[in-house]
């Protein structure tokens, strides 16, 4: 029986081409069994007047069905529902009767325990986004990106794009990886000292998998990054939190018998400070006397202000006790979900290994557009782009927060896309954030970066990586008055508009 | 000092635009320290003389490199290296008598002993590669998914691309499976019930984790998908191997108290049988019983060549015990690492907690691409194109085998991309395979397949996914002659040619 025109409609406000709709539209309805095999559609003309599109327009969509085994055409007397698209199958409704599995003595649960759930995923839904490492479309350059994806999906290109690399890496990204980026930080390395992860997160979990024994323990940075402490705490390791002062983490502080020290030296997460040469040379020292390796997460390096950045620790690394690792999510975007480690062969053969077992390779794809992107400049040039940005982004904040008389937790901290500050006395940051979210403003309250959450309820991360400059003052100002609000009194009074 | 025009040199059979390769060589020579910042030039002139290149590609990779930063252009006196470029970085070299840290101590290098090492990554450069699970350039559509990815690059999909999802999934890729395939699996799901992941060995990997604690036990088919067993190996549960036969896993031989049960019941890996419903019935109803929950890995369905497929066991899961696992990895390309787990919203949201953990989330721009992919309908028709060439191949293999009188092992097994064949009594598998290398022939010895390798000495596996039609019967010929070298005629003599 033929399906009457009426069975098609088309949203004509949809942005997608019409062509395209229609195609969408007889897929859905044959894959779920609205239209059966053999069922004759509507003429071309008929249904083009239906539409109120052009006849060539049903037509080339026809043809492109006919072409993918969705419709059949059967010269002169029109196009039909092909046979060969297999019928939907029915799957059996479970019986009301039916007892359900009893999962609940089945799973721990700790994995969503230990999940993190105070970021707002709807953050673009927000007037005064302080939020931290998301891609901003002002800065990123989106048609070199699809140029270098286009580059990378050309037919000498087949390869990388679709194959089982097994537990290879794009050749071409860790080159450009070892050419252009690492000499900037100090560090040299060879192919079998490199190993791509799928970003920054993917690469401290393979790190700490490949550490940390069972029972093993490790010192980590407090605050740090709650990511961070999200994968130590699953890997079941004893974790030492060591309190950071203005200069970052004090070597003398860590404890003896750890197996490993996680730091940001060169910028400390989320204060901002940077470890100083000496204190960089101590805890290598100690490294070695000790015989605990050092994990150096130098995120964000691109965002250095103060010309170019001081080398990473790995730079005046001699023994080899460092382990490397970088990330694509702040320069390029965080989508791209390419990040790397850099350490000792033995190191990466065996964080190779396991990342083989766990998800094999980051998408060829991802790698070589990354390849192109660094290799004909657009990192170079984004990166710059973004480091005027958040500099002149940085002064509107300054300028705003001493204005409204907020209080910066570490004011002599420089470069990066986010200030540390300090609430007034008695105001829990967590309450703040949550007062804030009903005023268009987004902040991320303390309590995730501290090792006992509740030291965190003095502190509050304000990043401006995601909003622009002229919005930032006025987004300051609401923060100022739901301090004084919540703080009865503890900031100064509003400045005179 | 100016730079000499002999400093720059092309290679016009590079088979790169030399606008590109120009642009390159700076950027390398720039970041390489070589060219140094406020170094002059030569004119596009004298460059464009020196290369026998028209002087507007020169003056084009200039224009490029003025705004990307590496270049600056003083009016009228030409190019300079800019100035903002950060300068190499010197790492300190090691000095000789450094002692370097002590990593054996450190690392149990478990992962890389777990690692399998049969597998050919040049497999490409042999004339008869009967590998398992690489792309075929003759049946991928790489026009379709290169339009495709075209559009997940659009301006419209800038967030889908560049953005943090945390730990969601692109909703139209999620709807798209849930429409467009796992209807045809006789599966109904809403969103809570699926998570995306990359590639079905990281679904695996994922599903292990949340299901077995320490020192948890669980059964698995014997022999199995190697990939499954590192990961079990790795999480240190019990292994419990449950011998298959013709009807694949039989369910009175799980053994009690397992936590587990893994299983490829619709297409058996690597024997290829197919699990009657009697079983799948019995298979559901001891889960129950027993209270072990059933891990469905049901790869390569759209290979089946008797019409529709049968339903996935998850089809008839009235219970929910069964946590089910596909892949495109065969049906796109194993480039694309993507997969899926379809299960009880509370394993869902434990894998999910752990997958964003462990890497965040696939990367968006592969996730809208293959959203497009099923939604224009290039999936069904690349699929069928496929099915189409591997029945076809497979038919040629069947007469070569004949010919060549190998032996199958499964001999009632249909569908899939391969075959498991059995050696003459007393020849292993491995010597063959190392002895065909050496002839062009790649073949996967079954020892990697069993819990105790050496009772896969007796078997091998034979893919056609990546090996024409046209050489399979060469391909056969090499193997029985092989075979018949080292089995003292265990085979009957070579047929006549």
């Amino acid at each position: 029986m033929p399906i009457p025109p009426d069975a098609f409609f088309l949203d004509h406000a949809a942005g997608l081409p019409l062509q395209v709709q229609l195609r969408r539209q007889i897929i859905a309805a044959v894959t779920a069994g609205r239209f059966r095999a053999g069922e004759k559609l509507p003429s071309t003309r008929a249904l083009a007047r239906h539409l109120g599109v052009a006849r060539v327009t049903v037509a080339q969509a026809f043809a492109e069905l006919v072409s993918t085994d969705y419709l059949a055409s059967r010269d002169r007397s029109g196009h039909y529902i092909s046979d060969s698209i297999e019928r939907r199958l029915e799957a059996e409704p479970p019986a009301p009767d039916t007892p359900r599995f009893d999962w609940d003595s089945q799973i721990e649960g700790r994995f969503v325990r230990a999940q993190r759930t105070d970021r707002e995923r709807d953050w673009r839904g927000f007037a005064y986004p302080f939020v931290y490492g998301q891609a901003d479309p002002a800065l990123v350059d989106h048609a070199a990106w699809r140029d270098c994806a286009m580059r990378a999906l050309g037919r000498r290109e087949f390869d990388s794009l679709t194959g089982d690399l097994y537990d290879a890496d794009d050749p071409e990204l860790v080159d450009h990886i070892a050419r252009q980026i690492l000499p900037r930080r100090g560090i040299s390395a060879g192919r079998d000292e490199i190993l791509l992860t799928l970003g920054a997160q993917n690469a401290l979990w393979l790190v700490a998998q490949v550490l940390l024994r069972p029972g093993a323990s490790c010192a980590v940075e407090d605050p740090s990054y709650p990511g961070q402490r999200e994968i130590l705490l699953a890997s079941r390791a004893r974790i030492l939190p060591v309190p950071v002062d203005a200069r970052g983490l004090p070597p003398d502080a860590i404890p003896p018998g750890v197996a490993a020290v996680f730091t940001t030296a060169s910028h400390q997460c989320p204060t901002n400070s940077t470890m100083p040469l000496a204190r960089r040379k101590e805890l290598l020292a100690r490294a070695q006397a000790q015989g605990f390796a050092v994990v150096e997460d130098d995120y964000e390096f691109e965002m250095s202000f103060a010309g170019a950045p001081s080398p990473a620790l790995k730079a005046i690394d001699r023994a080899g006790a460092v382990i490397y690792i970088g990330s694509f999510s702040k320069s390029v975007f965080p989508g791209v979900r390419l990040g790397y480690v850099v350490a000792d062969p033995r190191v990466i053969a065996e964080a190779r290994a396991l990342r083989g077992m766990v998800l094999r390779h980051p998408p060829g794809h991802m790698q070589r557009t990354l390849a192109h992107f660094l290799s004909l400049g657009h990192y170079d040039a984004q990166a710059n782009r973004m480091r005027r940005a958040y500099a002149r982004r940085r002064e509107v904040m300054l300028a705003a927060i001493a204005r409204e008389g907020l209080r910066l937790a570490s004011p002599e901290a420089t470069g990066g896309s986010s200030f540390w500050l300090a609430t007034p006395e008695g105001v829990d940051s967590s309450a703040l954030a949550t007062r804030l979210k009903a005023r268009g403003v987004l902040i991320e309250g303390g309590a995730a970066f501290f090792a006992q959450p509740a030291r965190g309820r003095g502190f509050f991360r304000l990043a401006y990586s995601s909003i622009s400059a002229e919005r930032i003052p006025e987004g300051i100002r609401r923060i100022a008055e739901a301090l004084r609000e919540q703080g009865q009194d503890a900031l100064p009074p509003a400045p005179e508009g």
